[in-house]
């Protein structure tokens, strides 16, 4: 079966990358995109220890960039598509864009929002997670593996 | 009685002068500032506006500035002063930076993070709230009065 061109498994699969250009840059390997009408309108990955700022994180860098590309700090009609459950501090930043859907790849049962027992998203985001979780999750673990060694 | 040069009343007052220039520019009026050493180190005033950008709180540009300020992603050793209870995303941000202590003036009953029945910041990170908090409400709900006019 052929991917659609505007699959969520294709969209995932461009964070994915995003992540893989993290881990190039010895930054922890997440990646992040928001999408708009079938269309990226922003990108980013995690890029705390380059440029020395703990709100660097691949979302926030998404949703900046993606609220540039639209001149609105709304994100209507927009979906984010990112390869590691978000944290607090961006869960509380996607609440804020009223982002339409968070698409999220592996679970974080340590950082991610969804440990607190709180919906923290805005109420009308829809929530989606799962897609190429294996993937991202053997990411994030041989990362950490490697700076063990 | 005459205030210390570093009380931090003193400090709480340089927090409110940035959230009277938000105000000036028509932002929400909050301001911050990140302390060490009894020095400022970092400051930023809501400019979710005039940039289009949700992520643009008083806190996430203070935590932005002092970390260029030190060179470092931990604001080891600081105190941050904000007119206004943190949100959830500026919460998570100051867990991130692991910062010693967070002295908020006025309570956000709606949006500010203790709302959530769990500790969003650091364990190491002290709160104290309070000072100043007549002041840095008033500022807020006249805002939102001419706002409604």
């Amino acid at each position: 079966m052929e991917l659609s061109v505007f699959s969520d498994e294709r969209f995932m699969k461009e964070a994915y990358k995003l992540a893989l250009q993290a881990r190039e840059e010895g930054e922890i390997p997440v990646g992040a995109i928001v999408v708009s009408k079938n269309r990226i309108i922003g990108k980013g990955y995690n890029q705390t220890e380059k440029i020395n700022d703990v709100t660097a994180h691949a979302e926030i860098l998404a949703i900046t960039a993606a609220q540039n590309y639209l001149g609105a700090k709304y994100l209507k009609g927009c979906e984010m598509f990112v390869t590691l459950e978000p944290c607090v501090m961006c869960a509380g930043a996607l609440f804020w864009s009223k982002i339409d859907k968070l698409n999220f790849a592996a679970k974080d049962s340590n950082k991610g929002f969804t440990n607190i027992p709180q919906n923290l998203l805005h109420p009308k985001t829809k929530i989606e997670n799962g897609l190429l979780s294996n993937e991202c999750s053997v990411l994030l673990s041989e990362f950490f593996k490697g700076l063990r060694e």
